[in-house]
């Protein structure tokens, strides 16, 4: 008997992450890490499907609204457990011809739709037996291209190129899944260098860092060209010289601004620069990256696989940073990861914030099997915040994920976290509000 | 006495357009005209600003909850007049540290930050007795510079080169004012050419459009190419040589079947291919623009400033069609006809909708006064639908806009228009659902 999907309930659930500026950058300074979380249930007990969109707090509610639309599309139809029938449930969510207009594809209702998409592979996997990252390994070259959506993609990447790719690449699958189960995917840490944070506080993370076996840290930039000097080699100097730094500018410059400040920095041998300037100007980041000599990197708000497409097609990035639940789900992220196959070009995922890093670590490792077939300077972001929140916490030893065993996408948030970060009436909510009052 | 905002109110507003497939292309073969729409009400009486999205029917209510998100940033406050106080507004909301997580600066929370500041414009220019334009075209170029959210645009276009095009287009302000007055502005009409209308629709509808009086029509191509030589040829026999037929493909194409479509439908002489792909395809509109010889426009699903820098840039279009009520409201719309102007290229208005002809001849009109004081080469798009229920409809004769006299946006709907077609609980669409479940 196949579940049928009986309701999609969302919540609103936000951590008061900003109390202690943990995830604090240069043009978001004051994020509460939240969710827009999504239970697909079902008619079969104990079958569900888990998904969240990543917010930084206000606006999760508007978020949540989108998921609650798309409801019509998945409740009442049998739960999705094919390729064909999961690439049908993504296509649905993004090519509808009303909800397209919001986007297209783009912004809070394609965010929703991935949450959707992603809830639909944590049941499909679930039901499985298989973590994520096995069951998509586990699939034909045929069935993973018959999940990708190639509008828009064909001037670069058709169907029969991403067969190619997959099919060269499937001799040796199941010797890279064993070592990745022996030896991990490795991680780099974010912990030390948020804004933020005294520089005391960075001082000691990145030694920290460094003794928990992180071959790379990042700081994050762009606020202060001598602060960010003096952090930088305060950093080097905690970590010594054969530690990556990364440094993270989310967004703050303009092009020129960008060129001059990674000049300024670039003794102090950063690894690569990210995000300096607009996710959506791929010729600002083509200009990043011929103006100075530091490697570029973007992809967190990189709206979806038509702006991935480009940044690959102009040689803007060095590295393509996948966000688990920012495009239409596993399906769009797989046109990605196609994408940056073809071209040569390094998956080093973006993670942190609540879940990502659960999420995107099956991805990373679904890339490594069955599409790149290569680790080689591949990194995946870890941060140490809320993974105590999630049945399934993405686990973190000697500076490698480990190759999760549960079944699902580790997308699940324990119920008693759920119930208390409920926004605005949760009772950890309830306390921030009767601080506020009190102060 | 400053008037303050006292409340922001938000009504999901549909019309059943479906029924007669007004406004079918090939990529939205059932829209359901609709607007999120928002009231900006003061503590003083009458002082109000109108505002709205516009979508196609489903997400509308996402979209009234994203305006309904941004209550905080205005209620309570002062109602912006000046030119200081609308940018602030603007930056509050598209910068907003946490909210910008949603976009940034695209899709659904952006269109909600344009129907804010349209209502706030709506507000001002009413306050000051004068319609928009006017309102706009009496500002000082230091003022319209001031109003400008340049970051991300410096490389192109800087707040000094700005200043320098508005300088060089003051002189003569006055007379093209009054040339408009005389005059109006060319409009061109979509009315004839919906995907779903039959052969016979479309003839008589393209003869209508010449006698009266336009000198350019628009057909909806892109689902059949054979269907589509064929629609063009009876256009074309119907309008004679000298009307200028566009045809808009809605997005539909990869971009080699833009550029065979395209090369296919060239003898017949069409004016530009409109949306031939994706709007984040920068790269992919050059190629189109390159690889066969109709001119090509685009700008509707645009999501920001960044992308139309960038699509000028990259040289990918002849025309720029800035849309009212997708980006940021009249501040980022300036940013536009400022790039736009830089570098020459003609700005050709998306409209129809609803309300959208309303809203955007404002603009046209503005950058004819004090942007690019010129109309050669620039047309409105104009489309007969729902103009009734607006208080002070677009008005077209002899197949030119008239210069609107009225103080504001053109923006507000008439107050039974809008208990009409709220939606669901409105007595349209009680009837529709009465109809369905008769059926």
């Amino acid at each position: 008997m196949r579940p049928t999907v009986t309701d999609l309930d969302v919540s609103d659930i936000r951590f008061p992450t900003s109390l202690e500026f943990d995830g604090s950058d240069a043009m978001h300074p004051d994020p509460d890490y939240s969710a827009a979380y999504v239970v697909l249930r079902t008619d079969a007990p104990r079958v569900e499907g888990h998904g969240f969109c990543f917010t930084i707090g206000r606006g999760n509610d508007v978020t949540a609204a989108a998921i609650r639309a798309l409801a019509p599309y998945v409740v009442g139809r049998p739960a999705p457990h094919t390729a064909a029938e999961l690439a049908d449930l993504c296509t649905s969510l993004t090519h509808d011809s009303q909800l397209r207009w919001l986007g297209p594809e783009k912004g809070v209702m394609h965010m929703a739709a991935g949450a959707v998409v992603n809830a639909a592979w944590d049941l499909a996997a679930g039901q499985a037996g298989l973590p994520v990252w096995e069951f998509l390994a586990g699939m034909t070259p045929e069935e993973l291209v018959s999940l990708v959506d190639f509008r828009y993609l064909s001037d670069v990447l058709t169907p029969d190129e991403a067969l190619t790719l997959l099919r060269a690449a499937e001799p040796g699958r199941a010797e890279r899944a064993a070592r990745l189960r022996a030896e991990g995917y490795p991680a780099y840490t974010t912990t030390p260098g948020w804004l933020g944070y005294s520089d005391e506080k960075l001082v000691q993370l990145a030694k920290a860092a460094v003794a928990e076996g992180f071959g790379q840290i990042k700081l994050k930039v762009g606020d202060d060209l001598d602060a960010d000097i003096r952090r930088l080699r305060l950093a080097r100097e905690a970590v010594g010289p054969d530690v990556r730094i990364a440094v993270d500018a989310n967004q703050r410059w303009d092009v020129a601004d960008a060129v001059r400040w990674m000049t300024a920095l670039a003794p102090y041998g950063p690894h690569w620069i990210e995000e300096p300037t607009s996710p959506d100007d791929v010729l600002g980041h083509a200009a990043v990256r011929a103006g100075q000599p530091v490697k570029v990197a973007t992809g967190e708000h990189v709206a979806n696989r038509v702006m991935f497409k480009q940044l690959l097609q102009a040689g803007a990035v060095d590295f393509v940073q996948i966000d688990a639940a920012r495009v239409a789900g596993v399906n769009e992220n797989l046109a990605v990861l196609l994408l940056a196959a073809k071209h040569g070009v390094p998956v080093c995922p973006h993670a942190g914030g609540v879940g990502l890093c659960e999420l995107v670590q099956h991805l990373a490792m679904f890339d490594y099997v069955a599409v790149s077939g290569s680790r080689e300077d591949r990194v995946i972001e870890y941060v140490d915040h809320l993974h105590e929140h999630f049945a399934d916490p993405a686990v973190v030893v000697d500076g490698r994920y480990r190759a999760p065993e549960a079944p699902g996408f580790s997308a699940r948030m324990r119920p008693e976290s759920l119930a208390a970060h409920r926004y605005p009436d949760g009772p950890v909510w309830q306390a921030v509000a009767q601080r506020a009052q009190g102060s």
